[in-house]
């Protein structure tokens, strides 16, 4: 098993620096794992985008929204990208299921993998504390799934205008 | 006198990370203060569960949401953990002190202590510009008075994910 | 061409960073061009204070809102400071200018640059994500424009506290 947790604020260039991390240590086509849900015809399309131009590189692609531990058990031996924790954690936020146990089950398919698996995710606790009760809530759940993966983690890195920090262990030579 | 002060974001850990690093430090039992002040119920609770956990780990606790120079004037030669600034500052701002002065004091008090301080605050500049012109002002007094304090501070930490990341001096060995 | 990119949250000390920076690798006066517009008479007097400070030290300052590029290319010769590259992004999206061309041009204006530019940009993509629709465009737009001049870059530093984390290159002795 080897985890290695992208952390970073929105385009700080987290999702391309994970793109590469998982083509660099990647032994076959690397899988990644969208979590995105298309809410409108323009997001449809810029995951549509996306993804033609991961395929070019020879990535495959699954959507998986809510449920990541079945998926991750079915391709122990893949390669994984996830982007992005802080969407999934809105899915399960929005279908009002309980963070404590999807977080344990996540973090247990995890722990068992055999192939090096990627994760993105966004920082969202540097900024005024937000007015709105549910952002609250949200940026403490965030902050703590955040704490949850990095203890799990190899390797953490904080991403800022392209370019990661190590916050632990160590990014593989050429990054 | 040695300073360390523990920056970070909401639900960063670094209030976990600045617990640690006293207890790593401190001979005989470490001091608590506490800058929180209980607005209701809910919050009265959630400070009295955290305060016997630290009981239990041998942490003496005091309240001090505003004089924290008188506070540490009667033990200088205890280790002091101070969690957090950022409440201590809001504190003053709703009391309409003046917080040059009041920076001054503390700054001063911080300065002639023989045993450890660790000091917690929060990073609160990585957003956007806030519409309320009160978090604007709170944001920039925060922001002062985290540049006063890592002046004066031998180690400052930023912490992210539970993980520190070191911008002055160092920390001690296992961290 | 030696191109520094100085990041930082607001009240992040960036600003003062950036200025001892340009100071111990400048031959000769630097140059400090300033972006911001001043909006009111509070705003006019602080940007007269500043310059005033400034000039005292043996600062030059020109102010350029929009025209970054044509500025650059009649002093290529002199060490200069830009302050700050966010507010230039702003004043662009205000003239609803197109900014992939500004941004293009500023960039070439980099990179033929043969004395040292350090520049000065706000990191603001660590909070929750704006409800405002205006303040999401001009989130992404920000951490675009931070990518392009990081990548660009010879040095990266990211600011917290006033003090600097190096993301990319290295800080002159004494940093």
């Amino acid at each position: 098993m080897s985890v290695t947790l992208v952390l970073g604020g929105a385009r700080s260039g987290k999702s391309a620096l994970a793109e590469r991390l998982t083509l660099s240590v990647a032994q076959g086509a690397p899988l990644y794992i969208a979590t995105a849900q298309a809410w409108d015809d323009e997001m449809r399309e810029r995951i549509a985008l996306h993804r033609a131009q991961r395929d070019g590189q020879g990535w495959q692609t699954l959507e998986v929204p809510l449920d990541l531990a079945a998926a991750l058990s079915d391709i122990k031996d893949q390669t994984v990208l996830i982007d992005c924790l802080t969407l999934w954690l809105t899915n399960h936020l929005l279908a009002e299921h309980d963070l404590a146990a999807e977080t344990a089950t996540l973090l247990s398919a995890l722990a068992v993998r055999a192939a090096p698996t990627i994760l993105v995710s966004n920082e969202v606790g540097l900024g005024i504390v937000p007015d709105n009760a549910l952002a609250r809530r949200f940026r403490d759940d965030a902050g703590r799934l955040n704490q949850r993966v990095a203890a799990l983690a190899d390797t953490v890195v904080f991403t800022a205008a392209g370019l990661p920090m190590v916050l632990k262990g160590a990014l593989p030579p050429g990054f």
